[in-house]
């Protein structure tokens, strides 16, 4: 019997997963998965059978790494950022339910954590990570997390905030944080985190909605604390005010 | 001028850090951290220089690595887990507003993505986390962010759920928790991330009360759509409930 390890990959380049996660790569016979992130390995790992599957093709996927497991071969099932977050492992944990699979989840630095690193440090402490994407969530939960988010005053980072198919979930989401915060509260954005055309930058709730925003970018906004420093995005953790 | 990463370490061993925060290490003059970390690299490192300061010693430290970058080092300031969540960024970020040394955060695999990856997937989507220590915040934020990351249905990562100055604040929690939640809620706890005596247990929010929890422990309480399948907590993502 084989095994499938999912493999949070961390933040664009090979530098950004663990020294975990390469060794899991090595060692596997076969990596697996969605096209865009299996290409970006073809080269580095040209001794070992590589099998994309396109965008909503993820239980086929899954279905993939379990049977040829089951045929004795140790697989990769690759995820950008994390396994976990926004990732295969559940969806692979769930349909493992009859099989004897053995599955191993290997985490990776998801886009919450390496944008901030980017920005600064607007997530130094408790925050909460909400997605736009209604594909698998209807919105008005989407909106449910927006407002308890707010309500927490927690600092959130905010996945998927549009796409060409649903362009104005980010504009819906900033008004609704509006109903609870001013339009100087500071934020900040990061698109194609780790990769050459990496971008940052530190605005204002108000100044959002009027960036260039698509669907490789996270979005920051900052709680009540959050404060620009030198630059930068910063929630303190209040190691200053104590005395 | 010299230069000062904050390098999240990840949970525990070298495997669990990137290759990115390796090489920051490695290019190093000199490694600052928290006693208890610095001692885990020690042996590793030999030919650096390493300085550790006692816990509450987190201005100190962060004193520390501006004056030696300014002295034309580059230094590491180490944090468990991330750089920004619960670690050193923030703060480094606070005091360096009048100096202009040059500041690069190394993100890292937080405890609540290394323990939900040894739990299964409980943070598949959505999630909160949320901190119990009532050091630098107060308790009455950390009850208003409990009640708002319970009302958002949240899945939920609690860290530092007690310690021997504070035994009952897990319990406080668990209370909260409990007016929004019935007691089979799907939870579980994972010790000692990462190291050699690290264990993980699925249990049930009842169950939580009477497990042995410490400060190296994090807990999960999964949100409404939360299973165990194969005694592994996950939330599914609905790729299974989508037609």
């Amino acid at each position: 019997m084989g095994k499938v390890y999912v493999v949070g990959m961390g933040p664009g380049k090979r530098d950004g997963m663990t020294i975990r996660a390469a060794k899991a790569l090595e060692e596997s016979d076969l990596i697996i998965g969605y096209t865009v992130y299996v290409d970006l390995l073809r080269e580095e790992y040209q001794s070992k059978e590589l099998l994309a599957t396109g965008m909503r093709q993820e239980k086929e996927r899954c279905s993939l790494c379990i049977s040829k497991a089951g045929e004795g071969k140790t697989v990769s099932l690759v995820c950008s950022g994390d396994a976990g977050v926004y990732g295969m492992a559940s969806l692979l944990l769930e349909m493992n339910k009859d099989s004897d699979v053995e599955i191993e989840v290997i985490p990776g630095v998801t886009a919450a954590l390496s944008g901030s690193a980017l920005l600064g440090a607007p997530l130094s402490g408790d925050f909460c990570v909400v997605s736009l994407s209604d594909n698998l969530t209807p919105w008005e939960m989407i909106e449910r997390r927006l407002r308890s988010a707010a309500l927490g005053d927690f600092p959130l980072a905010i996945y998927n905030p549009c796409s060409k198919s649903r362009p104005e979930h980010l504009k819906k989401a900033l008004t609704i944080l509006s109903e609870y915060m001013d339009g100087e509260r500071p934020c900040g954005i990061a698109r194609n985190i780790g990769r050459d055309d990496e971008k940052v930058q530190v605005c204002t709730l108000n100044e959002l909605g009027s960036l260039d925003i698509d669907m490789f970018t996270t979005v920051f906004i900052g709680c009540s604390d959050t404060v620009i420093v030198n630059g930068r995005l910063v929630t303190p953790r209040g190691y200053m005010s104590k005395v």
